[in-house]
């Protein structure tokens, strides 16, 4: 396809905005996909309705014929029913997923896409088969080197006419907790998160995470889709390939105590002790420390952190207050097992990917 | 509360914007906020997760002791648990709701609040029972003229702390359609929808449907709290009382067709007849007209419309075009029975409330 299709870029054509507004593409783009209200930090696991969104064409219209392909180096090609699906053992996975844009519009310069600030986050319980007992009944071939994953939504991206296609080595593929999900929090997953069935790779980023998925390809190469190749990339600008996005990177959010101002979302409290509390999670690791400030990130209080429920899920912390009257910012940072800390400042990249930023939340104590 | 406890204003202090960039205050609030994906309009009943949803403080913390309180002129005050409004009989009713300020980023200027564009909706089956069942058991005094609905959502707006409150006048409160509602689509209202009990007005803009209720008040006068009498309003200025914003006006919206442009959302076709579908709906009355238009308005071709399948709800419309290569602005526009219809270009108010105007898809049907 040919760029006389597309539109004029958005803002100046370098792919950035030089300041914190936010385009009216842009605008289209948060409306439709959907953040978690921070208060929603309270629930162990998200209500579905909560979860974040992240839809990169549209919703796709329901197949009444729909069945799963599998194919390429595979002894048996299949092509699968929900029910033939759910004849492997069945498997429930509670994972925290994250978009890997989230933080974006922090960013300056700001990169210009869906312009997450810090809600693109929610934990689900997800249901279904793991993918290795598929693709052990397709038998992957000698040679197999990764899988790529269909999904069933459509449309144009970098002038490129796509289905939302993303790739996975063999290695990863066949980790025991990858999922090929047909149930969100106990029920029939709704339109919005992949109906009637999707990939869920725990402790990765969000787009790993195909929704609709119709086919499932075993290659010997690399793939190299747009979604691959062009965007999820670590870069410093357009023209240079970058590293892959991967795994979710060390994170906290706290839930913004108080009460907010419609408009601002500044919050006001009463002076007192006040207990901070929120989620810390760091994809396939451990979170081993979460650190609370009420002066934006000078002096650090640890907080209590609570253990691990489960593998790939955030854990509760808090840490309590004492308000006095004034103006503050407050911050929470985490570290993981791994030793990575979450930066104050944010480590810039060309497609504002994988932040991990500290949150800062601006509260009014009252005398 | 002073003045001093607020943050500066956003945006010049007008609150008006000069231009359609969105400050960041805007943009935590679209994310916050969710608006329906237009594709959504393909379903009868808009599942839960894609409702529309506006939250103008926090979701309020579950409370283990809830109950409803009754209260004011009435014979025998209440304090009523959910067991005991279930003794009532059940009521179900299929609503579409709408936000008063869709619409609003669409204006120019620009009114500063949620800046919706045009996906402020929703079509739900509540399910609960009749207001006026509970307001006989608690039986209205003479002299009652209207009734106050608080909900547990707690903030600051216009500088002023307050519980989320509105008012119908008493007359309205005792249509048969006004529910206290428990359910949305079949399952207990989940808690961004008001959890345990919300009331809901068929026929109202979505501000009146108050969540997360807490008490009832009968009173003699008219109700000034700041919902009713700051905003919701149709004024020209700040200082303007201007008229209550009440029911909704008459809308259409079509499902944009062919494939969207990720960024942009702009669409590319395949050349050919393409089936134009949508919704449209005008809060208490019926609409009696759908046109379908190419060509931004200029010329208009009557679509084929369903009948209403309950009042209160939206109604299904189609209408085929022959897309030849070349670029489109498509419109739809409904009348209602009352002989309304929406207009091309928007009547402005200072707050950006009950717009209607037609809605634009620009499309690129290729070669």
């Amino acid at each position: 396809m040919s760029d006389e299709f597309l539109w004029p870029p958005v803002g100046d054509g370098s792919g950035l905005a030089r300041d914190e507004t936010i385009f009216p593409q842009e605008l289209q783009l948060a409306l439709r996909n959907r953040g978690m209200p921070l208060e929603a930090l309270r629930y162990d696991l998200t209500p579905t309705g909560l979860h974040y969104l992240l839809i990169h064409f549209d919703i796709p219209a329901p197949a009444s014929d729909w069945s799963l392909k599998v194919a390429g180096l595979v002894s048996r090609p299949l092509r699968l029913s929900l029910e033939e699906i759910r004849k492997h053992p069945e498997v429930t996975q509670t994972v925290t997923m994250e978009c890997a844009g989230n933080g974006r519009a922090l960013l300056r310069p700001r990169p210009i896409s869906q312009p997450w600030l810090v809600e693109a986050i929610g934990t689900a319980r997800w249901t279904g088969v793991a993918l290795a007992d598929v693709l052990h009944q397709a038998g992957v071939d000698a040679g197999a080197r990764e899988v790529v994953f269909s999904g069933a939504d459509r449309g144009v991206q970098g002038s490129e006419i796509q289905d939302y296609q993303r790739s996975l080595p063999l290695s990863e593929a066949l980790r025991p907790e990858v999922l090929l999900a047909y149930e969100m929090n106990g029920e029939p997953l709704p339109p919005q998160h992949g109906h009637p069935l999707r990939l869920v790779v725990p402790g990765w980023y969000g787009m790993t995470n195909v929704k609709w998925l119709k086919q499932i390809e075993v290659v010997d190469r690399p793939f190299h889709g747009y979604q691959m190749e062009r965007t999820y990339r670590y870069a410093q600008g357009p023209d240079e390939p970058g590293d892959p996005v991967d795994r979710i990177r060390v994170r906290s959010l706290m839930i913004p105590p108080g009460i907010p101002d419609f408009l601002t979302r500044v919050r006001l409290l009463e002076p007192g002790t006040v207990e901070i509390q929120g989620r810390a999670w760091a994809g396939d690791r451990r979170v081993v420390r979460v650190e609370f400030s009420s002066d934006g990130g000078e002096s650090w209080t640890a907080g209590q952190l609570e253990p691990q429920p489960a593998p790939f899920t955030w854990q509760r912390w808090a840490c309590p207050w004492n308000a006095s009257p004034g103006r503050y910012t407050l911050c929470v940072r985490a570290s993981d097992e791994a030793g990575n800390t979450q930066p104050l400042e944010q480590p810039w990249n060309y497609q504002g990917m994988g932040n991990n930023m500290v949150q800062h939340v601006d509260v009014i104590v009252k005398e």
